[in-house]
C-alpha cells in the first residue's frame, strides 16, 4: 500500500479527531455549518487545519467526492514500529494505518484478536477494481478482520481501488498470498469454518457465521475455482428469484457480510 | 428503453427457453457440455440457434461477460400489445419486455399485482450508470416489482447502464417520475408504507418490510432530499461499525432488497 493516506466522510472524520489518535491535517475547500462544526473540533485536538482548493482535495481523494473536507495523514504509512508522527503501528487501533497492520496472514493468525467472532474475506479472483474499491469499503464499514487476496490473478490494490474505496482501503486490513488454498488450510487450522458463496449453497441467513468463518468470493463469471471450492467446509447462497444470473459481486459480498453483521449484533 | 434486448447467463437463459415464453434466437461463440444442453433445450423449444463469433457476442452484450451464449429476443421492445413475435405484451410475464409492463406510476397503480407483498424501489439521485446497473441486476434477483427514477438528477437508462445490468434493464419493470414527492404519495395513497435509508434511521432488520413496501434510496454524497425526506412514513439504516462514512449505494441497495427477501420467505 502507498500513496497519501487520507480520510473522507464527516462522520469518519469526525470520529477520527474526536478518538485524538489520529495525526495530520484537515483540509478543507469549503465552509458550511456541518465543516465548520468539525473544524472547531479539529482545533479542540489541536490538529492544524487549512483551507484549500477544491482541485487540491479532488486530487489526493481522486475523486470529487469529499465534500469539501479531507483529513490528511501526516506522514506516509512506511515505518512499521511507529515514527514520531503516531502513524504505522500495530498496535494504536484507530489511527491511519490499519491496512498495514499485517504483511501477511500469518502475521494475522499468530496474533488473532481475542474476540468471540472473527471474519476474514477471501477473494478469489475479483479482476475488476470498481468491485474491490466497492468491497474494501464494505469491509470496512462490517468490521472485517483482515481481507486475503491471492497475489496473481486479482486486480491488488491500486490507485483505482483507493479511490473507489473511499478512503477504505487505508483502513481495511489486507495481505495477499501466493497460494489461495493453502491459505484456507492454515486458517483451518485456527480453527476458522471457511464458506464458499456459491449458488446452490444453503441459504445464508439459515447458516451459522458467528465465530471464527471466512468467507470466500469467487469471481464473477466462473464462480470459485475446483480447488478453493474443495477446500470449503460449506457453502452459502443468497435466495433470489429473477431472471439474470447473478449479483454483481460487491453487492453479493456486501449482502454476506450484512448478514453475518446481522447475526452477531444479535437482537 | 431501446436497443436489441438479450439475456445472458446460463441459468437465466435455460429458465426463459423452458418456460416456453421467450421468442428469438440462441447465439453461440463455443461449445461446452453446459452449452450443448442449453442448444439441445432451445432445439427441443423450437427457438433457432446459431454460432456466431465472439465478437458478435460481445457487440451485443456490450461486455465479455457473457461465456459464450446470449439469448436475443427477435423484434424490438416496441409494441405494446404484442406482436406475433410474442414480445411485449403486458399480460405474458416471463416475456423479454418486463422492462416495459408499464409505461408510468398510474399504470403500475392501476394494476397492482395480487400478491402478498410488492416491494417499489425509488432512487433519489443515483447518477452513475454503474450503480444504476448494479441496483437493476439487485431489482431482478430480489423480484422488486417496480423502479422508479426521477427524470432529472438521474442517471436514466442508457447504454451503460443496460450493459452493467448483465441484461437486468431487460427485466426489470422501470417508470421515470417528474415528480418524486407526489409519486411517494401516490404510492401512499395505494397503502404502501415508504421507508427512507438513513444513517440514523431503525436497524432495517428489525424493522417489517413485508406487505406493500417502497424504499428510497438517496444519492450517495448527500442522502434523501428534504422534500423526499418529509414524505417518508420511516426510516430504516444498515448496522454498520468502521470508519468511513458508507456503503456504495449499489450495495446498500442491494442488502436492504435482500433483507426484505428474507424477510417475506420466512423460514
Amino acid at each position: 500500500m502507498s500513496g497519501e493516506k487520507w480520510l473522507s466522510g464527516y462522520h469518519a472524520v469526525e470520529e477520527l479527531l474526536a478518538s485524538g489518535e489520529g495525526q495530520g491535517e484537515l483540509l478543507y475547500s469549503r465552509r458550511s455549518q456541518r465543516i465548520d462544526s468539525i473544524i472547531e473540533l479539529a482545533k479542540e485536538h489541536k490538529i492544524p487545519t487549512r483551507k484549500a482548493g477544491k482541485a487540491a482535495l479532488d486530487k489526493i481523494a481522486g475523486s470529487e467526492n469529499h465534500r469539501g473536507l479531507l483529513f490528511v495523514a501526516s506522514g506516509r504509512g512506511g515505518s512499521k514500529k511507529g515514527g514520531p508522527d503516531g502513524l504505522s503501528t500495530a498496535d494504536s487501533p484507530g489511527n491511519l494505518s490499519k491496512a498495514d497492520k499485517y504483511t501477511c496472514l500469518e502475521d494475522f493468525l499468530a496474533e488473532l484478536p481475542e474476540e468471540d467472532n472473527l471474519l476474514v474475506l477471501l477473494l478469489d479472483g475479483v479482476t475488476d477494481p470498481q468491485n474491490l474499491g466497492a468491497i474494501l469499503r464494505s469491509a470496512d464499514l462490517f468490521d472485517v478482520d483482515l481481507v486475503v487476496i491471492p497475489e496473481r490473478g486479482s486486480v491488488g490494490s491500486n490507485a483505482t481501488v483507493r479511490n473507489v474505496s473511499a478512503g477504505a482501503a487505508s483502513w481495511v486490513p489486507l495481505v495477499s498470498v501466493t497460494n489461495l488454498a493453502r491459505a484456507m488450510a492454515a486458517l483451518k487450522n485456527e480453527g476458522f469454518w471457511i464458506y464458499g458463496a456459491m449458488m446452490d449453497g444453503e441459504r445464508v441467513d439459515k447458516v451459522n457465521l458467528k465465530g471464527k468463518t471466512a468467507l470466500i468470493m469467487g469471481s464473477e463469471g466462473k464462480g470459485l475455482r475446483r480447488l478453493v471450492a474443495e477446500g470449503c467446509d460449506g457453502f452459502v447462497s443468497i435466495p433470489t428469484g429473477g431472471h439474470i444470473d447473478s449479483l454483481n459481486v460487491s453487492v453479493a459480498t456486501g449482502i454476506l457480510l450484512y448478514e453475518s453483521r446481522r447475526q452477531t449484533l444479535g437482537k
